[in-house]
C-alpha cells in the first residue's frame, strides 16, 4: 500500500481580474490557510516522495507551500493535473514509477477534477459525490501491485477547518 | 441539506475478556481518545438534533460521552446499529422525521456496517472502500427531500488522528 494526497488548489483570486485563468495566484488568505494545512500535515509527520502540481499558477503555488514546509524534496509539473486533465497520463506516469509504489505521493490540483480521479480509483467510475473544499485534501490507499483503479480506498477526506480545527487563526 | 455525522465507537476491550461481545467496553484509551474527539467537535460548534447509538456497551459509551460533552441533548438507542443491522430500519425510522431533515445527526455503531451505510447513501450499493478507524468519523450530506440512498455527498472521512493532530496527548 501507498498513500496518494489528492489536493485541491488554495482559496485564489477572483476570475474576473485576471485575463487568463491560468494567471490567477493565491489570495494572501489563500496562502495563508495553505501553509496552515502543510504545516499540520509536517506535523503529523507525512512525507511525500514527490509532489505533481497542476501548471495553473494557484496549483503551483499550493504545490511549492508544500514543497517549502519540507513535506518533499521534489516538485514536478503534471499538466494532466491542468482542469479536465486525463487520468490515464497520471496511470501511464506512476506505471513508470513502479519501483516507488511503496511511497506517498501528492497530486495538487483543481475540482472537480480530484474527487472524481478519486472516485475513479476508489469505484472505477466518476459520480461528483466529494465534496472538495480548497486546500482540502483526499487520502486514498492504493495496492502496491496490480490495477489501482477499481483497488483503491479512502481513508481521509478533509476540509481545512477539519483539519486545522482550533490550530486556525 | 442536513449532515450526517456516522461516529464508529472508540477502542474497546479485548474480545478474550469478556463472555459477551456487546459487553465489551472502552478501554481507558478509548474512553479518553474518545473524549478528544467529542471536544474537538464541540470546539468545531458542531450540534446534533440526536444521537442515534448501537446497543452494544461500547457504541453506547461512545455515544454517552459525545452526549456529555455538550453535542446533542438527545440520545436514543438504534437496534439496527448493532452490527450487521439493516439500513432501512434507519431510514424507515427517518422517514417518521420529515420535519426535521434539517438538522444534524449523530449514529454511532460499527464497522463494517457504518462504511456500507455511508456508502449506499452515496452510491447505492456497498463496497468496503472506507477505512473507518475507531472514533473516526463519516461526513454525509443528505438531501433535504426526496430519495437519500444515492444523492447524497461524502464531505468528511477522518481518523482521530487526523482530527486531533497536535492536540492529542
Amino acid at each position: 500500500m501507498s498513500n496518494l494526497y489528492l489536493i485541491r488548489h488554495g482559496i485564489a483570486a477572483d476570475r474576473g481580474t485576471y485575463q487568463k485563468d491560468e494567471q490567477r495566484p493565491l489570495t494572501p488568505e489563500g496562502d495563508r490557510k495553505t501553509r496552515q494545512v502543510a504545516l499540520t500535515l509536517k506535523q503529523l509527520k507525512i512525507q511525500f516522495h514527490c509532489i505533481l502540481s497542476s501548471p495553473l499558477v494557484r496549483a503551483r503555488q499550493t504545490a511549492e507551500i508544500l514543497q517549502s514546509t519540507g513535506l518533499s524534496s521534489r516538485l514536478e509539473i503534471l499538466p494532466a493535473l491542468a482542469p479536465d486533465g486525463d487520468i490515464q497520463q497520471w496511470l501511464d506516469w506512476y506505471g513508470n514509477h513502479d519501483k516507488t509504489r511503496d511511497k506517498d505521493w501528492a497530486l495538487v490540483g483543481h475540482q472537480p477534477d480530484l474527487g472524481n480521479w478519486a472516485e475513479y480509483l476508489i469505484w472505477q467510475k466518476s459520480a461528483d459525490v466529494l465534496i472538495v473544499k480548497k486546500a482540502g485534501i483526499i487520502g486514498i490507499k492504493i495496492p502496491k501491485q496490480g490495477m489501482i483503479q477499481g483497488n483503491s480506498r479512502l481513508f481521509w477526506l478533509t476540509a481545512p477547518k477539519f483539519l486545522l480545527g482550533l490550530n486556525e487563526r
